[in-house]
């Protein structure tokens, strides 16, 4: 059976929809069984081809109700964190693609507007959403075209700062802004912070809420009340709401008018509602809930473990085991277990992640130290900010943050920790390529972004062993100031990972391979493998040897082997996982011109453009850092002089 | 008479308080005289010594107040924006040294721990204090230190996306975090966004919360409720809300206590209400009401003009004119009328400002074209992803920003702009050293942190002809992605501005004096005009001459500039009024490097520290970027060939 006939066998409605409009021509009364093959089709094909699961089978009802009642693409719907948005790849003409989700040259797994129209903006940081909505929102108003734009936000990302800077604007201009809120009361672990309470507490008055918003529509529907003043629909449910019961509205005291919650997995019910709504003049928020996983029983049990579950099977719903016993731990893992051993030691250690427990195993320090352990939620500036208050009064913050989310506090670590040179150790998770997440998720521009700023240090392990060193480092009194730490997703390259930790001095990089060729390779961090691999394969065949150093440290540079290299070699070749503007290949850039050295450097690393997904060694790969690429390199070098 | 017995016979209180012991052993009822001097002084330095003006003169009772009622220091309190906090300077030792606020070598105009311990954390950008002082708070009770935490911050401030983050943040763990809202209906300009009328509402309830207040406190006093049980306190809020108003309370919804409003003017009042409120367990806001510019007429009647008005005459008000007739304008200025004249022309473009359309001079699109103009209050990073949406949709925006700002929007810049090559023209102002506003305030690392973005263009203009020039290229059709543009704060160089503006063809720079000496000095933007005339005075005793070429562009850079100068100097000095890692000389030394040139290059810059207050002279000469430091530079460049 061909996979075309597989599909049209078991999925009898879903492959019939091509795009959106295929969809409009069905009933209402076919729309649960479109959800129903969709989820399907999700279990099938994640199954064999892993992505992110338990966000987007959750949201299957959002999508189908908002494709049957918008007319995408010309109304806009913006993805917040698209991982919830498979089933709307799906709809629109991706179906077939499917099977490349995630994949280099198939589909991106987060909406991407290059990838198709539907995809209204890039979704891949979280809380962005109202934000880029209300822009599309006013610019429909400036331009004068009749389009309708909703923003679907979970009810983790809307407590990010950012989402709440466009809920507070959202009033501020005439706009037709729909917010989804899609609560399922997760974000990839448990949210946190009083909007999560808030967001419980409206629940629970369900039926009130219910009341409320038909006594709206049944006085609506009479003429007693309309629709062009906004404030007295306001000022109508907040007497209603004040009237019945004790509740606080957030989101009515910034005047967006509010309607739920529903349940989300009613999808005929949404349609309804979204019928209702979606004419409505002003910014309103409907705020529903679903279940993560839902319909996929291990899934929604487990939502946490399911939310990029890899590869399972479709029935019984176990997972495929990756790790076989000699595999080598996760660079994360290492970093955590770590860190329980270092505040076992050090009892002004502390612990900050922002929403990602389990993404940066900040988990072990909360099992280990439960009170000197804070998630702050979607919230990586309050993060670093906060760290520097803690530091302020004499504790040591480690503060774990994926590199591209590092970004969003940039700010913060300069004027927050920097300026005072604070002692905050950043644990720089997710640096460098990152495969499959693509575009949004690389770590591609930490050390270019720190490298500037005054004191800070920034370092690199070529193994477990060096991150905790580093860590261990980091956290002596010896230094005092921030020092940022970064290594990559996945796995290291020790099995034997726990070493007694020792100070590794600052500034201070290592010879790995001696050489005497005119050729001499710098690498900075776990990239230095595959470094150390291309040298010795030249090696192996040649009669003078390339020196390979690792630099351990970006900030302070050892200018002692800058120093030493460049008075032997012709060629110096620096390799880093990172941008090749701004980082080691520049620093090293820097030195080598301000002594007029006569050296050619060839920098490598991540090219200047933005990267797609793919594996990890394709992505090295398009970017000349895989042992083969830099094989190549090395004996370019060797041969040109 | 000396400055002493000035201060003797004119401030006869405050010249007895040292330190706030000394005012803790005054009474009660001295407390508005010793409001009434501090105020005076402030009035009589600061017409002599310009500085922050009406944000301090509003806050002088919150200050006092609270120092009377704190044990400060070891009772923290953190000032956000610090700017509102001279009357705490005053107070903390620092009365005799007020007369060299912001100089070189004197005060920093915003509290700085580096400077007092009673300035516990850096407070030059806005919307940091709630997240820093949780912090500060949970070290307290970590270390099992009684302390208590004060953060006290302006109703423009707290709307922004980090203070959210530490709000939602606050009751999270244990910790008796104060809040004080100082809310005079400001910011810099008047705040947007629904939060601001959010306040007013609350403010128009003023009986009722004083009511709800009173009732509190005697339930409270008579043992009906107690202390232990927050919920239980928090319901009973709600609920008397509910019972008496429609209102919605935001903090209340995010459980923290609220009380207020109150008169921030009353000392007395708000010295009792402090001291009922600091052992109140739990996050609490004390929402008080102040006028900005209080006790001084010109200042309450135009608080935008007096945010930070220059000498003035301390009797009459008059503001001491800076500018004679012949002067350039500011860059702001010129930015702001070419906008104008530029959205006349296409009607793509609209502009953005984050709360400050007087001090980028977007106020003059807004009076041009208010529907095309937004001001989202102190939120750079929804500025940006809002842009990036009306980007999305076919507008131009045009985004201004100050350097060290747009760091909050970083993300939002690579995320939600870049990625997807939207057409968003950064106007970065303050660009370089901004002198007296000092460390937190520089825009130092802009060149660096948007190098590396893959697709951005970045360029800074000599004169005001080259930023007319730059903005019209940024909005052509010939170009399309982010486009940044940076400049200084203060005047240009030209008295006729207003050229007939015409395309710099993107990635091309210009030679501005040929030369035939071995040296050659590329320069970026403004700091240009330094390079000119030093490379000039050290021609006109040269025989053979040193070239000049403005780069224009930093990204893409002028290969052909890059090639022929190495082709013929043996030294090349870059000159940028930014870090000196990651900016121009970076970007020469990768190059240079690549193509194995055996040049020397001096990278002149900002030095790898962060830079205290001072003029911007005194800055670029202890930087090397003052003219004589370049005539040095290129001498010393001559003679070491």
């Amino acid at each position: 059976m061909t996979n075309n006939e597989y599909i049209k066998q078991h999925f009898p409605l879903l492959s019939t929809i091509d795009t959106p409009a295929d969809l409009r021509r069905l009933t209402l009364d076919e729309l649960p069984q479109v959800c129903h093959e969709l989820r399907q089709f999700m279990i099938h094909e994640l199954s064999q081809n892993p992505g992110h699961f338990a966000s987007s089978m959750g949201a299957v009802e959002i999508v189908v109700a908002l494709h049957y009642v918008l007319d995408t693409p010309n109304d806009r719907i913006v993805w917040d964190v698209g991982h919830q948005a498979y089933a709307h790849k799906i709809l629109t003409g991706r179906r077939d693609l499917f099977h490349m989700n995630r994949k280099q040259g198939g589909l991106s797994g987060f909406p991407n507007p290059m990838e198709s129209d539907y995809d209204t903006f890039i979704a891949g940081h979280a809380s962005n959403s109202i934000s880029a909505a209300l822009g599309m929102s006013m610019a429909a108003e400036l331009q004068h075209t009749d389009r309708k734009v909703v923003a679907v936000i979970g009810d983790a990302s809307i407590s990010g700062g950012l989402a709440f800077e466009g809920l507070n604007n959202a009033s501020n201009n005439k706009n037709n802004l729909l917010i989804i809120l899609n609560d399922n009361d997760m974000s990839i672990d448990r949210p946190v912070g009083a909007l999560g309470k808030y967001m419980t507490e409206l629940s629970t008055s369900k039926g009130y809420n219910n009341f409320r918003y038909k006594t709206y529509q049944r006085l609506r529907n009479r003429g007693v009340i309309g629709e062009t003043g906004k404030g007295i629909v306001l000022r109508f449910n907040n007497a209603m709401k004040s009237l019945l019961t004790g509740q606080q509205n957030i989101f009515e005291g910034l005047n967006i008018r509010y309607f739920g919650p529903f349940d989300g997995h009613d999808v005929k019910r949404l349609v309804k509602l979204l019928n209702e709504v979606k004419d409505m003049t002003g910014p309103k928020l409907l705020h529903v809930h679903t279940v993560k996983g839902k319909g996929f029983a291990p899934a929604e049990a487990d939502p946490t473990t399911w939310h990029a579950p890899g590869k399972f099977d479709e029935v019984t719903g176990v997972r495929a085991k990756s790790r076989a016993e000699y595999e080598p731990l996760k660079y994360q893992d290492v970093f955590g277990k770590t860190l329980v051993e270092l505040a076992g030691r050090n009892e002004n250690i502390v612990g900050i992640t922002a929403a990602m427990p389990s993404g940066t195993s900040m988990s072990l320090m909360k099992q280990a130290y439960p009170a000197r352990t804070f998630d702050v939620g979607i919230s990586e500036g309050h993060a670093v900010t906060f760290a520097g208050g803690l530091a302020k009064e004499g504790l040591h913050p480690f503060v774990a943050i994926y590199s591209s989310f590092l970004q969003r506090a940039y700010d913060h670590i300069i004027h927050d920790v920097s300026i005072a040179s604070l002692p905050v150790t950043f644990c720089i998770d997710r640096a460098g390529l990152v495969g499959e997440d693509g575009v949004t998720h690389h770590g591609a521009f930490d050390l270019s972004y720190l490298r500037c700023i005054p004191g800070m240090v920034i370092a690199a392990p070529i193994n477990e062993h060096d991150l905790r060193d580093l860590m261990f480092t980091s956290q002596l009194s010896v230094h005092h100031g921030p020092f940022a730490i970064r290594y990559p997703r996945g796995r290291g390259v020790l099995v034997d990972w726990h070493n007694e930790m020792k100070e590794l001095p600052i500034g201070k990089g290592r010879c790995l391979i001696d050489g005497d060729a005119p050729v001499a390779v710098l690498s900075l961090g776990h990239i230095g493998n595959n470094v150390s691999k291309a040298v010795q394969r030249v090696n192996d065949s040649a009669e003078k040897k390339v020196a390979h150093y690792d630099m351990i440290y970006l900030k302070p540079i050892d200018e002692d082997i800058l120093s030493q290299v460049a008075s032997r070699a012709k060629v110096i070749i620096t390799v880093e996982d990172g941008t090749a503007s701004g980082g080691l290949g520049s620093a090293v850039a820097e030195w080598l011109t301000a002594h007029a050295c006569p050296v050619r450097l060839m920098r490598m690393g991540l090219k200047d453009e933005f990267i797609d997904q793919g594996t990890v060694a394709q992505q090295q790969q398009a970017n000349g850092i895989d042992v083969d690429s830099l094989v190549e390199t090395i004996k370019l070098a060797l041969n040109e002089l």
